[in-house]
């Protein structure tokens, strides 16, 4: 069992918003924090988008977010971040904190099957991410070890082939319908359960499926007692 | 700090004796399992050199072990075993037991540290060894991840890279000198302990530390203790 991490087993708003709010008090550092949190995220996915097209090699996403938050600063009156602030921010990523459901529903599933994120997270963040936030991974699937980012196909694949299992014995897990649509198409089993405050109180994607995954559940907790742990 | 575990972490072996002597008592299939052991051991350097030396594409642990099995079947009376069979035994890499000392050494170390096998098993081999013997890993280093066998240098600045760390930063830890050899040659810390019985009751390699190793510990629980934890 695969799972998305972002916004599906840790919830990068809230946590972002709280960490970088607690350091801006400690720093005498202000700036509106969830609308930093909110534009950051939004270049997430144009900013993969290059890699995918093939217009930028492979470039992992610390680096990403690390562009895309020396754009934002300005904007936000933080310009004048020095370095080593800058490297702290962009590692909240790197500490993220999970779902109040999330730890207990992995460790049940655990119990039975191979659990590991499939995140576009790089390896030393879903490294630094699991130990922060106490994700019991198995292993670490991490795009960055097969150099393409979800939802191309052979992000999936290529879990199917590290792991030696056909795709329909891998099941992707997430929060997000688009993913699972991917890894669908591809042969892999679909599982969804909604976040309906990753993006904050006026979330209006992902609050239910929008397909017949086969496990639709309320979060990781159900998740597990679908799955029989 | 990242781990050699074949030998190392755990006991292939006593393993691998243990588990096909019951396989064979339980299947009527009778044969020198201990000697099977060391032969198919035997192969397992001058198979990965093939790959090392470019000879052979990149090719994963589990392939090799199944033709250096299949190599060696008729000498063991054993060429009628059926392709089922012999996916079972070949898989017995992936059933190995820890040494008595590993987990609970790991466990404290886990606490402070991020733990890794960084093994010449395939990713997927290492996922079920670890599931199978409970190695709390925080992640999962198969030099599958990079594509090159140890002892080449490029399978010790893969972890630096993808853990982003610098090789200064990153602790080679194993019962073999000549790993440890190879990791320091490219600046990374070095951790030494013995496993005088990894090899059967004759053995004579590796029975102590060839190098002032940063660290020469007595198991895995000392090899904690000696990092303060």
């Amino acid at each position: 069992m695969v799972f998305d991490t972002f916004g599906s087993v840790v919830d990068w708003r809230g946590s972002i918003i709280r960490d970088l709010s607690q350091w801006g008090l400690a720093n005498g550092i202000t700036a509106d924090w969830a609308k930093l949190a909110d534009q950051w995220r939004s270049l997430y996915q144009p900013q993969m988008e290059k890699v995918r097209s093939g217009e930028r090699e492979w470039t992992i996403l610390d680096v990403l977010h690390r562009e895309s938050l020396d754009a934002l600063l300005p904007e936000f009156g933080l310009q004048s971040l020095t370095e080593n602030q800058r490297q702290h921010v962009n590692k909240v990523w790197h500490r993220l904190d999970a779902w109040p459901d999330s730890i207990g529903g992995l460790l049940r599933l655990k119990s039975k099957y191979i659990i590991a994120p499939l995140s576009n997270g790089n390896i030393s963040l879903l490294t630094n991410m699991a130990k922060y936030a106490g994700l019991p991974w198995d292993l670490n699937l991490s795009t960055e070890v097969f150099k393409c980012y979800k939802p191309q196909p052979q992000s999936y694949l290529g879990v199917c082939a590290a792991l030696q299992l056909r795709p329909d014995e891998v099941m992707m897990c997430a929060a997000h319908n688009d993913d699972l649509l991917a890894a669908r198409r591809v042969g892999l089993k679909t599982a969804f359960w909604p976040r309906p405050t990753e993006h904050g109180p006026d979330q209006t994607t992902n609050l239910q499926a929008t397909e017949s995954w086969d496990i639709v559940a309320k979060d990781i907790r159900d998740l597990a007692r679908q799955m029989g742990v």
